[in-house]
């Protein structure tokens, strides 16, 4: 590449003041990477309340047509049923394709409400299960009646399987965990099941995964176990709502929501996404933590090539974190979060 | 009341484990309750294997013509899928229509990895979601497909929103959180956000829930801030699945699944059923945790009115957890399952 394209979608609340941090962290790159530019793309609910409409068609062309890669911030959600409103991070994920929502969460010591011994990665299937969105509201005897319909399939369970085993024969510990709930949905989650253990069986694998050991566990019994004994995890993978749940209870592992970063990817475009929510109650104060938002550029850049960058931004943040002198308030300190990216951009 | 007919329904692994303590328990009230009869019932997965129904029809008739409220001990899950096999607790939850499931759940001093200050009630909603299992499978262009509807309706909605605001005015903080995901699923969760929200303007209520505050909260970051906050939580209302999976993370909380108790309660009738599973890992050992089984007793025993058994019962598992000598291993004690029903008992 001779140059790289960024989109940028900051959306609502903190999102927009995460991601200048990541593009700060990525400029500072230098010359290690491509001459890079960030293009400003238009998404949000509160975009909506302007203009009726969350993510505008030219967002996702100009993502489709012009892009490398993109960075997502944060969106918020009406408090209130709002007509027309759909989440645009759940529609960009389905028109870009970006199957996989990949979650790496991991301990730090610098908070010690944190638990030790953290360190595992939630991969989420991230265009099915409840999140097709095809919802109907009847009216019958006794009222209103909603329904909701949940899609699980082979093909779709399959390719997140494929990746969550590739990416458990990368760690150390190579242990992959399938959740699900079968004994209540024994056909969706039973199918979800079978197809990813199956992914080993598969025609042209030819035992590359044989050191890969493989566990499971129903949705319920995994969210309690990862509070009990989270050392037991390594690569987690779940159909998308489970995925959700899971992720953000793993955050709340390691102390704060404000450190995991995401990339939500696909086979030909990657899309990085801090975990957080757009938290309007701390928006706009200057202290929201920028670190997981740099995160998910330094992975977003390890999936498009470019892993030294990345290991350089992701171990000037480590190094933040070890120090713990310059740190947003979610991790008990006092600093601004336009201080902890100076200090990060610095080591970088 | 003359008499008392409690229908036992161990089911699965720990289940008959754990309901005999249950039934000591409520054998140590003597005669301040009426005379009880215990009737032995069969369901389970084991069973299933034996007969092919985990549910017999005799069951479910006995329940209802015969008994004056039941327990249920804890179901296996099959480890592979199993033609004709569906759940029978989620079954028997449909057909007594026990609408509501309450899990309360409370910080004890003897376990060190607990974290203190959680007292909440989890009150999940039993009948619908996606537990109504109506799920399709097709073959598509790239393979199998699978599909299962999600229902929400406004009665289900409004009656489980009437039982949360009812319990949480009668709780020293009346606070409620409603939690949802209508920030993805509009229509269903929205119609029950918004169904449980307008309990309080409902014709009749007069005013009745003023006291109560509301909030609401995302199912995901509901897990997250259970973890890092779970003082804010006091009563919390939620669709079946979400029910089911922040029960078990609020087990977490306070360090065992072992002590949580709930009831399946409709209008006429009441189900005690411990929160955890059939836990084969240590089925059969006698070391299985009987306060949660016993705990479920208690509270069946108020629901039908039997208060001052109940308070006995549970004032004696109190101070055994105090005292903090009989202890099964998931507490970190030694003692055997009959040792800790003995000491309970001892109390009552
Ligand atoms: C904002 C919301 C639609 C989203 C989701 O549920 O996927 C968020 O919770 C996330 O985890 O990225
Ligand atoms: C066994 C299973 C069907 C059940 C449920 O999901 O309701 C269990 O997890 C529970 O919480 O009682």
């Amino acid at each position: 590449r001779q140059s790289l394209k960024i989109g940028m979608l900051p959306a609502d609340g903190i999102g927009r003041e995460v991601l200048p941090g990541a593009k700060a962290a990525i400029l500072a790159l230098g010359s290690s990477i491509p001459k890079t530019e960030f293009i400003d793309l238009l998404a949000g609910f509160e975009y909506f309340t302007k203009t009726g409409t969350a993510l505008p068609d030219e967002t996702v062309e100009t993502l489709k047509n012009e892009c490398d890669c993109a960075l997502f911030g944060a969106v918020s959600s009406p408090s209130r049923k709002v007509t027309g409103y759909s989440s645009p991070i759940v529609a960009l994920r389905k028109k870009m394709d970006l199957y996989a929502n990949i979650r790496p969460v991991k301990s730090v010591s610098v908070n010690p409400e944190g638990k030790p011994g953290v360190d595992l990665v939630v991969i989420r299937e991230n265009t099915e299960c409840l999140y097709v969105k095809q919802e109907t509201q009847t009216v019958g005897e006794h009222g209103k009646e909603a329904r909701a319909t949940r899609l699980i399939t082979e093909r779709a369970s399959r390719r997140i399987g494929e990746l969550a085993f590739k990416m458990a024969l990368e760690r150390p510990h190579k242990h992959l965990t399938v959740i699900h709930k079968s004994n209540v949905l024994s056909i969706t989650d039973g199918l979800f099941r079978e197809t990813v253990r199956a992914v080993p069986t598969l025609p042209g694998v030819d035992g590359k995964y044989d050191d890969v050991t493989v566990a499971e566990q129903l949705v319920d019994s995994a969210v309690y176990r990862l509070f009990r004994e989270p050392e037991i995890y390594d690569v987690m993978v779940a159909p998308n709502l489970y995925g959700d749940i899971l992720s953000d209870a793993a955050a709340a592992l390691v102390g704060s929501l404000g450190l995991v970063p995401s990339v939500n990817a696909g086979d030909s475009f990657v899309m990085g996404e801090p975990v957080h929510g757009s938290a309007p109650d701390i928006a706009g104060q200057n202290i929201a933590n920028p670190l997981a938002a740099i995160r998910s550029a330094a992975m977003m850049l390890r999936h498009i090539g470019y892993g030294d960058g990345a290991n350089r931004i992701e171990r000037a943040v480590d190094s933040v974190l070890r120090e713990g002198k310059v740190l947003t308030p979610d991790l008990g300190g006092k600093s601004k979060t336009s201080e902890v990216v100076d200090e990060v951009t610095k080591r970088i």
